[in-house]
């Protein structure tokens, strides 16, 4: 992992929402940032692909793609290679996130271009036996989401906390280094929180920042709590 | 379509050539809007999605994605949505290039997404009945890739001539009005010439530009061989 | 056309129900067999790819593959092969249904492949437009489901019938030949009876058969209707 | 696994060979029975989709499918359902064959309905990382393939053994129980006596057994080769 990426992390998804679409998108990447400068805590975005190289430019915080192809240069015509996204100044990419699932061969091809371009790769596992098998592949960062917890509105603290507990022990078995984040049912300050004191290293959040009426403030106390 | 883009029109698809990635791209980019500019001819350019918003800026001549997806603003981690690609201030986009080929179904959504955005749609097609399919989708643009000439090393102007001109026939029995690009072995200036001969309206090229020692030069070539 | 398929044609799709499948899918072959004898109605079913065989050899009635992909005999492992269709005695296939949709290059080769075994093929559409562009490609029957009908529980006599004859019309000025099925909100014999009075040439159903309590006395309705 | 598989095991993978559909892929299935009856060794094969029900009935050795689809029974036209493949008396399937790779997910999917409806899993892995990946999913049986060894013409016994061995240390660190075949290269008996002697309980094999001009006497020799 780069030096500018520690832990506790928070990276921003910022998915296809207008929300996080092109000017808004630099807005949104600026407020990241200067939530990061005013607590020392390492977050993370990741625009879409057409925003990165603004952003990128603008901002001092790490972004990553949201996803990368499993290519070398050369004749791929609307494909996303890794070295377009490393030129932009981007720090890495996000990779199987539930809503762009990729084949098994295509993921572990692509950890490896990453470990190659030096770029980090954030892998998205949305249950524990794929997080064992993303793990396996010594990704740098694994985001787990748990079943249980997806689309629920239902907190990380309020659902069986032993989902995550089982998670994290079936991944360090196979992996001790991997950074683990949680990704699923992260929007308030206690999620992030109980999702740290159960072992993760940070936490993937989405729209629970993005579609705030005030993201700032949310993203601001998502990084105190990391602090408690 | 937009009121930029005249015909004849040529297209030039950077694929994930390294020779049109990042700063490379944005040089070429400039280098095709040069000869546009001293030519009078209309040449649009397809960057990579991380050049897009970057090149859209620099440049005056029409821009176009390589592929959009066929989905709304949402939850769509890692896909291209066609309000950021609008936003940055291109024109459209190619889709189904034979190195990203779609499902008809997701030709036909993106069509309609385009033409609501009004964007440019640039539909590519494989054989004359493929090229007639999407002529029935009513595109903007159609590009035509004889079967026979792709990667032959053939140029259009010793090929079989009728392969062109039987494809234009399927497609204008279905719609009259679909511009007409011819997008394989074009890599002389005698093959802008023949293709435009055959009936076409322009043309879609790539590595004749992108790999060429002298990007520049070829592209003038291919710019005033439009007019003979 | 192969010379046992005449229309009214009644394609019963026997997806992946439980209700159709191995000794259950024997059973509902012989029940759409014993319709056709009695009513001279042309009835096809279209079983799941395992029971093919052992329903070919049973009955008498046309059988289709469910799905064919666009390879040739070799190295394609869990792939579905024309000529391994074809030697169980099956008169064609369906594809590109709405819940196994193709790429429009992998529609135009199978329809090809078809052509070149003389099976027939049976292409399914989900709008219109998709509906013209599959008519260009010249299959030897196209099924259309009607985007407002589908899933709806509106059977198409409720339903606006000028969407019906749109899209009759559309595929008509491409295509004068083509056999239309009508697939989408048949669940009662009035259905199929209007579905051939706005145009069609017959219908292709699936649950409403299938999961019917009585799948014959259904079936025998619809082919009734047919006459009327 | 079920009783009837023993290791050492050889599976046939009949991919889409003409040589191995229909009435000959119940030849085959007949010469790979008679060999197993005669010599005591556990053979299994994995005919095509169509060719199974007709050869699962003929033969008392363990047939495999060569894909399932991660579906439950219902609206999904054109997919392979393991009710389906189970009721025809089918042992298992082979899934994720490097000519027909899932998603990560999909693949866990299938080992999980594999699990519940008592079918052995046969998961094939194209190199060490995905291997171990594959390993932490728990299938029945892990077919791994060095690329190494993969369409060179070069048997496992000449090239480095270590590629094996290593594979298999990487496995077992994760899932100690999982039975490892080896699925490439293989074409002489020399082959799967050293792949045995590597460590592997067994060989998965193609074009070798399906393609020879006397399957029979390859097949025996390949199975007299296990007791070496």
């Amino acid at each position: 992992m780069q030096e500018k990426l520690q832990t506790p992390l928070i990276i921003v998804n910022f998915k296809t929402y207008l929300e996080a679409t092109g000017d808004k998108a630099l807005k949104l990447a600026k407020k990241a940032e200067k939530v990061s400068l005013e607590t020392f805590v390492s977050i993370g975005i990741a625009p879409q692909f057409t925003d990165i190289a603004t952003i990128a430019k603008a901002v001092s915080i790490p972004v990553f793609a949201q996803h990368i192809d499993p290519i070398q240069p050369g004749s791929h015509t609307g494909h996303v290679l890794a070295e377009a996204v490393k030129e932009t100044g981007a720090t890495g990419t996000l990779i199987n996130h539930s809503e762009r699932q990729l084949k098994l061969s295509d993921i572990e091809e692509i950890i490896k271009i990453t470990r190659k371009k030096n770029m980090v790769s954030v892998v998205c596992a949305n249950n524990p036996a794929i997080s064992a098998a993303v793990a396996a592949l010594k990704p740098d960062i694994l985001a787990i989401e748990p079943p249980e917890l997806i689309g629920t509105g239902i907190p990380v603290s309020k659902a069986k906390p032993e989902v995550v507990t089982n998670t994290i022990r079936l991944v360090r078995e196979i992996n001790p280094k991997v950074v683990i984040l949680c990704g699923a049912g992260i929007s308030h300050r206690e999620d992030v929180a109980v999702a740290l004191k159960l072992g993760t290293q940070g936490v993937l959040v989405a729209s629970g920042v993005v579609k705030a009426k005030d993201p700032y403030t949310v993203l601001r106390e998502f990084a105190e709590a990391t602090k408690t």
